[in-house]
């Protein structure tokens, strides 16, 4: 294990830390159970991470730091609830989601408490509370545009390569860019250099959901932890199902119009490997995975060698 | 018209012109559509003008004020939203509610965006943002604890009236507790005041749900602009529904035993009425706008009068 992995393992383990030792009361047992039940669950905690790395950059004192990252980490957690029931998706990070697992209203109202609680562990900070949470709430509202639009393309064969760039931006790449920039808001920088964070995370973002996107049909669900390729029988956009609709209309009509079954599966696939749409988009993902750093590499007086780092590790992720 | 009905004229016009000015943009329309209608309908703005009576008495700034009451009835009117879904409501304010005009998922996300907007009013705040904040966010996981219990409690025959009432100190009693003391912590005050205008408010919030279960059965559904009678169908408690089942078993058994129609709904009232359940309850109501009226005629050096006067008008409300 390199210096670095090893780094990233602690920060991973601090964060599953902190969100562990969050003070909840136990009852009611309707709102806290399904509470613990979704911050227990195990996260890739890249946010947190990515917040962490980021403020390591520019020297942010290290509890302020754990409570941005768990206070984004919280925001996450509470769109996922909420986006898991408005998809229908069952399985997260390889436990039965909220919704199913008890019903919508537990789960509505458990996703409600912990975007609360986000807000709470928020107001801990020691001081720049203000900046950090017009910051936070204007990020959260984004975040819901970037969910409006997901469930406003379901089944809309009229979306293009540009609304769905600037969907994801809205759905993922907002948080990623939070993650990188609330760090250097609460330290007080301004300027180019906050523009540069929030870039680079928003690049990140966007190259991390195209790649999931990627994920979604090529690895393993047990391993991802969720079930795969429903999104795109339920008429979810991704750059693939886009380039395939444009540039195979027939062939693209033919495959979705059979029934929703693991033979319809492996032929998108296969269908998405043989055309080229599969590496295509691979090499789009590696492309902002690559501005990103290149935003990194540009950026003068702070050391982004853990950032770069971490770029690679999102980037070679098969899982 | 007295001088006081027309302050409250006033000021719900201005709620009112503030919430209709409350800058949105109008897309994606999925999330933005729904949030203006929920905005828009016409609540009775009991939160804020108790908040701005509230704020007269200690005399803060009137754009604080309209911040604050902003927040507050932003988070109200996120909490509506999802708790329709959660009780299957399909009639607020004379309106159909979001999840049955739209559907559940577009409900979530305007709830979820409507909180969000709570917060992004009161980071407009001029000072004082994180007290102000640090309450809010305290109360907002309060509700969510009293709509839990209010969930666990259905169809539980065990539930008390002890329980009943700390169930509603959390999910009615909190926002108006929240209305009556945020102006006082904005404009700095400290110890017995502050524990003064949030009890007072806590009060006059038992008062008002107690009241408000009675008018579930008495009011006019055209006029209260919702369907009446339900919720008691659909096992929710009531003071009264806990006072039948505890003091007439056998009866109260049979009468719940039949279809839910209005044949039913008809009996459940002449019940309540021929028992003395309905005069019981409603001198428990009238008793805690009494405990409110008192805390406010022991608090020396504010001027309470309209608060007084405001109690005097919810109590004698008929819809």
């Amino acid at each position: 294990m390199s210096n670095f992995d090893r780094l990233i393992e602690f920060i991973r383990s601090e964060v599953n830390k902190s969100l562990k030792n969050l003070k909840l009361p136990n009852k009611p047992t309707y709102l806290y159970q399904p509470i613990r039940y979704a911050i227990d669950a195990k996260g890739k905690r890249f946010r947190p991470i990515l917040a962490h790395l980021s403020g390591r950059s520019t020297n942010v004192d290290p509890d302020a730091l754990m409570n941005i990252s768990l206070a984004i980490e919280l925001l996450h957690s509470f769109t996922l609830v909420h986006d898991d029931i408005m998809d229908n998706d069952t399985l997260r990070h390889g436990k039965i989601t909220i919704h199913e697992k008890w019903d919508s209203s537990t789960a509505i109202l458990a996703g409600d408490g912990i975007y609360t609680l986000a807000q709470i562990v928020l107001n801990d900070l020691p001081e720049n509370i203000n900046k950090i949470s017009k910051y936070f709430n204007k990020t959260t509202l984004e975040i819901c545009e970037g969910q409006a639009l997901d469930k406003e393309f379901e089944h809309d064969k009229n979306v293009t390569e540009d609304m769905y760039l600037d969907m994801i931006e809205k759905k993922t790449g907002a948080l990623l860019g939070a993650s990188a920039v609330l760090p250097a808001i609460y330290n007080g920088e301004k300027g180019k250099l906050i523009d540069s964070y929030e870039q680079f995370g928003r690049f990140l973002g966007k190259g991390f959901q195209i790649h999931d996107d990627i994920l979604e049909l090529t690895a393993d669900s047990q391993i991802m932890g969720k079930s795969l390729g429903s999104d795109i029988t339920e008429g979810k956009q991704t750059l693939m199902v886009i380039k395939a609709r444009n540039e195979y209309p027939d062939k693209w009509n033919d495959i979705i119009s059979s029934s929703g079954n693991q033979e319809q599966f492996n032929n998108i696939c296969k269908f998405f490997k043989k055309t080229g749409i599969l590496e295509e988009s691979r090499s789009i993902a590696n492309s902002y995975f690559n501005y990103s750093i290149d935003i990194l590499n540009n950026l003068e007086g702070v050391n982004t060698y853990e950032l770069v780092q971490l770029v690679e590790l999102i980037k070679k992720r098969n899982h």
